[in-house]
């Protein structure tokens, strides 16, 4: 008999109602007198174990499964009985257990209070612990909904390269990638490193951004998006920093800076109710344990209306706003994050589109505005941990672009296809970048960002 | 008036007959005489182009418009009438025609065949060309009806470390990466590479393969998937390789190589199915200009049942069928293209599975019948390609995997934690990869690798 994954159980427990079904999963907490015991039974499909009632009487081999393991693999047959007076819905009374794996004693993930410095130790059993059982279900399926709201639209996903042999973007430190052999580098005449004989003949690096390919196929496909990852060698131990995280790149042609905020707004309520759909167990595990007051949070985001408010008004109303910050506010400097949180969380309350930044804090594609001194960026600010989403109109206009690119210092010659795109039916449009781990880290209410990574890669750490 | 994709008119153009539209897009073809003249429009949502049609009468800016060119945006506000009687099912009456973006002269990409060489050349280009138009929508829908093959199952989305600290697999050559100054390489007394320098203080590589980690997880969640970049530093020039391509690797627990075949059959029977139903203009396309029998071919694989067939048999059908082969066949040996295309071409004129291969031609991981030389493996051989996806149960048994590893020489400190996931509840399981750019070729006809990659990285080439 074919073993049912114990979520179909659960979703619906009416139709198994008193009959025979056999299950398979892992003995999550077992416990036991001479005469019954009581296992919790998880197989991962879904987060609430179910509970398997088993006797001295029915089993040959009670007195094993008593003593069957945390983390053991074992198969069940049994009735299952709906329990409408008990915490859970239904039970399972075993008729025959078999222990199909089993697990040593020293079991590193006992059923205690851990860490989340130790579970970093040992991720390639913490995927089994509840917190992490809901974070990675939640960050599948906050993955699944992104590339959902996209293809409901026509939105075509694209494969931007991960290894690239521009810096283009500037947006942060590279990590170099060679073949050739460090002990013995080839040399060119003058004594340089000679990368003619690199894998690819030249310098390559990691990617940091998408963008600037996916504004080539915006221009041929209209609405795109990337979804791929993107790697930053900084060297910053901070809570928010990966030097390897995934990353939404969508791009839209015929579209200026508020049609890109509306997509954004759209996408973000549309993967908070996708989440609190099909993960409500988790959502929940969540509010209670990690982030109370997380489920209120993201619902009020769901039904408000995100605020547009230009930058120049954000530094006057931080300005008047009598409240001492760390950093001064003035005309021109970047906002802080507490700058980004006062104004999300104390003035407006909800998710705000803070737009028309000064052009000298935001990078050169960015298209300017006819005051010459600001550009079409936004950035998304949400209650509860600021930015979560960087965007802008581009630049079309070749003119604009190359002057931009003149005061940067910027080479038109490593730019020459970026050029191409505003001389070839070169049309309004524009995009952002949602750092994947920072809308799980918002979803979840966890507060690492090494704790929603499934194996993070961070200064010094690059383990499993 | 917010302008309407070409999509949504062609999926409703019964909607919107005799109904004014606004719709924008890049002029695809411009034909005139001096009193009316008609444009191929598209703005990428669909691989059609809509006709335009333009009157001297009407337009202001007639002999403007008559000389738009090639790749420009334009905007056009007129009247949609159908057209039962022509080729296309409906047209566009021009009432006003704006130029948006203009095009230059020298626009490379001419209607006009040209080599896919060429094509390759203008990667920045190329995603406006028909071929390309049709290559990478189906991509992304491909790329969409994975993630919703197994979404729908239940599945957990992971995603497995780009950045590795570990040649686990041994799968093949891996580019290193680095953030040392090579210039200025830092030394330990004894004068090797002072790798506790370098970004994670060990050297690291670029993934080959994200199974062992998405084994992790399959022994939490039970069901679940990678996809994601992987890379091999090979320097071979091939039609079928390339140096950064996608992969999907599923693993399932509870779950032997029969579960593991099924699943993969029932996948690619999916994935043929929802690309034959979201793509027919393209697929069409593709049976007509690139590979005639496409279709045909595709739809016999869908309603097929595939064969499972064991290499010890493969090998005596080879060996008895009479057919010269350029490599001659015994036991032990890999079965090289031409086997494989004989047999699921010739001999069972579908898709195969081929099980139990040596074990000295498979990888350490797979789990050993009880025959003692050949292991739980398959792959899955398509007609017209080959080998396409390869899988196999893994050795969840211990003991059977250390005496394994020990003969390969593998060390058992650089695998401790998939050694531990033996110890631990480590039921069995399987788990199969599928290169997703094969599969893409498969669907689309397409015979280079480098055509069905937006940006294709290969030995010495990474532009873009």
């Amino acid at each position: 008999m074919r073993d049912i994954e114990l979520k179909e159980l659960q979703q619906h427990a009416e139709q198994y109602a008193d009959r025979e079904v056999t299950v398979r999963g892992w003995v999550r907490q077992n416990r036991s007198s001479n005469r019954f015991g009581f296992i919790a039974l998880n197989d991962g499909t879904c987060f609430s174990p179910v509970q398997i009632v088993y006797e001295a009487e029915e089993l040959g081999n009670f007195e094993e499964i008593a003593r069957a393991p945390l983390s053991a693999g074992i198969l069940v047959k049994g009735r299952l009985l709906l329990t409408p007076q008990a915490k859970q819905p239904f039970e399972i009374h075993a008729e025959e257990v078999t222990i199909e794996a089993d697990s040593a004693a020293d079991y590193p993930l006992q059923n205690k209070r851990h860490s989340m410095e130790f579970l970093r130790e040992i991720a390639h059993l913490r995927p089994r612990a509840n917190t992490f059982q809901a974070v990675f279900r939640v960050r599948s399926l906050v993955a699944y909904a992104i590339h959902q709201f996209f293809q409901e639209r026509g939105f075509v996903y694209v494969h931007t390269p991960i290894i690239t042999g521009s810096d283009a973007e500037g947006a942060g430190e590279m990590f170099q990638l060679t073949t050739l052999d460090l002990n013995d580098l080839p040399r060119t005449e003058d004594g340089s490193i000679d990368y003619t004989k690199d894998f690819f003949g030249k310098e390559c690096n990691l990617t940091v951004s998408g963008q600037l390919e996916a504004e080539i196929f915006a221009l041929a496909f209209r609405n795109v998006y990337t979804f791929g990852p993107t790697f930053r060698a900084e060297n910053s131990n901070t809570a928010r920093h990966a030097s390897e995280f995934w990353m939404i790149e969508p791009e839209i042609a015929f579209a200026d800076l508020a049609d890109d905020m509306a997509l954004a707004e759209d996408m973000v309520k549309y993967i908070i109710n996708y989440v609190l759909e099909h993960a409500p167990a988790e959502m929940d595990f969540f509010n209670r344990f990690i982030d109370k007051g997380l489920l209120d949070r993201l619902q009020h985001v769901a039904g408000s209306e995100f605020e547009r408010v230009t930058y120049t008004r954000a530094v006057e109303i931080l300005q008047s706003c009598g409240e001492k910050f760390q950093y001064p506010v003035e005309w021109g400097i970047d906002l802080q994050t507490e700058h980004e949180r006062y104004l999300t969380e104390t003035v407006f309350k909800k998710p705000i589109f803070v737009t028309d930044y000064p052009k000298d804090i935001k990078a050169f594609y960015m298209r300017l505005n006819d005051d010459g001194k600001t550009v079409a960026a936004c950035d998304m600010l949400v209650p509860g941990v600021g930015e979560i989403i960087g965007g802008s109109q581009r630049e079309e206009r070749l003119d604009v672009l190359q002057a931009r690119m003149k005061e940067l210092g910027l080479s038109e010659k490593d730019y020459w296809w970026y050029l191409e795109l505003r001389k070839y039916g070169g049309v309004k449009h524009a995009g952002y970048g949602l750092g994947f781990e920072r809308i799980i880290m918002y979803i979840t209410g966890m507060s690492n960002i090494r704790d929603v990574l499934p194996f993070p890669r961070t200064p010094k750490t690059a383990e499993f």
